[in-house]
């Protein structure tokens, strides 16, 4: 069971600050809220070395009361991509190569359509589901959710999420900061299941949209998808959309692909104060997949060199995880 | 001094939830915390009557645990507007009769303007806002709000908010609910102090917005303000934004006009359980207004005779609010 679990209705950062208020508390309240904040290790799945290190120091940085770096606890924002960042980068591919018209498409002409990315797949996605209520579109992801397996790993999606990246999530939730999803991936296909998932409220999930129209039929009130794109999460699109949603700059951005550049860049660059940028790297070919400048999704290249020059940390998974996901038995291979 | 003032930085929602799985806790946090929850009167500035007490059977009702409109916390989304519903209907039109060139325009030709109603005006607004960062904005606002005072109050807008109201966001958190504003009005323009007037942090402001682009400058990013409209937040924009946004629908919404509309027909009609929506009628050009039907700015026309289809809660503002600014020290006038 994933750490979040016991937690996805309690928002931490608040709890945890009111705590702080309180002279006496139960120590069964404790054991749930505090879990991070009291036990000795709160990445258990992350190996120790520089990468471990580097999330540790960021976070006592900025929680330090009267240090040089302390933020305030409602500034403590940050923003996660979450294909290939907090779980595996295939379902969307997988999703859309189950429904017709668009597998023939995509066997026929896999080069074409990598050519035009995440947002070529992001718009027949779009096209694919529109034409109904956003009522019945909810129920449709839950249901493929439900259902649908992984082709490897035959395991539905919500088990692919990666542990240490759950662990990251309550760690940082515990630690005052309210967490986003800023992703490529279309926001009502992530909203019915990122809060059981992630602990992450449909309200914090940033995403690729298309537009609605309102309509009042029979004493109802609905809205109707339509096929056209409102907006793309994606490359200069993340920074745009966090403004929109959030209207705070983060201090502290993760991703795993060139997508996510210009966010990890808007959450370190150019605003004082300490900040922190993530780059999850695909390198375990055994446990999960390995890409990076060559690959068609997920695409990892100048944002690579990127880390490099802004210090961003970059997590080797093979080396930086001792289990990926939550049914991984194994300790690390290192 | 307002009584959100205390409590801006608390999210009581999950503090009351916290705190109702504690078997101590100090009497100095309770006197802060769980204000509206202890005193005997959450709305001391409402009068007694029909209207006060559609609030609290509704408050009631969806928080009584194993009751039939029982709705968990998770799903307490309330929505209001601003202008006209929180604050006075005015700020907007007179920040732009200050600036220049608009200054004349208004002056010469108010009839045409009026005609093209809050979308003419917003985007006359983000056209006269454009061309600097989102950051420099921000300044700007922020030194406007700091400086300009109302015409006929002598005060700073800030103070132009309605106590009631006040109380009533106060009273939705304590009893559970997430508290977000869904106006007409920039984005841009309300998140530098919606926290700190109404408790609201920026996260949860929905607004009208213009265009940005983003750009790396000399090592730094920033968000470009430009020209162009990209969400007007109003009439049928309102359910929209606030899909976009919040990704569930409100259990209960706050508005004044006509443009308010589809938005408390999204909250209450078309799903089940219990809803609740709410119209402030402007009623008393004594201490504030009078206008409705025939108004040029925030008209309350098809909207008013919903309220009476729809059992939505009308507020007389002369008869239902004691007082209406926190200034005002006077008892009802009825």
């Amino acid at each position: 069971m994933s750490p979040t679990k016991h937690l996805a209705n309690l928002d931490r950062r608040v709890l945890l600050s009111s705590l702080a208020m309180l002279p006496l508390f139960s120590a069964s309240l404790r054991s749930k809220s505090a879990l991070a904040q009291t036990q000795s290790d709160p990445l258990p799945s992350w190996n120790e070395g520089a990468t471990k290190a580097s999330i540790l120091d960021f976070v006592a940085r900025v929680t330090t009361q009267g240090g040089p770096f302390f933020v305030p606890v409602e500034q403590r924002i940050a923003t996660f991509d979450n294909d290939g960042t907090l779980w595996i980068e295939q379902p969307m591919y997988v999703q859309l190569k189950t429904k017709q018209p668009f597998a023939a498409v995509l066997d026929g002409d896999m080069k074409a359509l990598a050519a035009s990315g995440e947002k070529g797949l992001v718009e027949i996605i779009a096209v694919t589901h529109a034409g109904m209520t956003t009522a019945e579109f909810e129920m449709i992801t839950s249901d493929w959710l439900a259902t649908a397996r992984d082709h490897r790993f035959k395991r539905p999606y919500t088990e692919l999420v990666y542990l240490p990246m759950l662990e990251l999530l309550a760690y940082l939730r515990a630690s005052g900061f309210k967490t986003f999803i800023a992703s490529g991936g279309g926001i009502e296909f992530m909203r019915p299941w990122t809060e059981r998932i992630y602990g992450i409220p449909p309200e914090q999930v940033i995403g690729s949209s298309i537009k609605t129209r309102f309509e009042m039929k029979d004493g109802a009130s609905t809205l109707f998808r339509l096929p056209d794109i409102n907006f793309i999460d994606d490359k200069t699109g993340k920074p745009i959309g966090i403004n929109e949603h959030i209207g705070r700059r983060p201090i502290a951005a993760f991703g795993n692909s060139d997508g996510d550049l210009e966010m990890l860049q808007w959450a370190t660059l150019g605003a004082p104060g300490a900040r922190f940028g993530l780059i999850v790297h695909h390198t375990d070919a055994e446990r999960e997949y390995a890409y990076d400048r060559h690959s068609h999704f997920g695409r990892l290249d100048v944002a690579l060199d990127a880390a490099a020059v802004n210090n961003w940390t970059v997590v080797n998974m093979k080396n930086d995880w001792k289990r990926i996901f939550a049914f991984d038995q194994a300790g690390p291979p290192r």
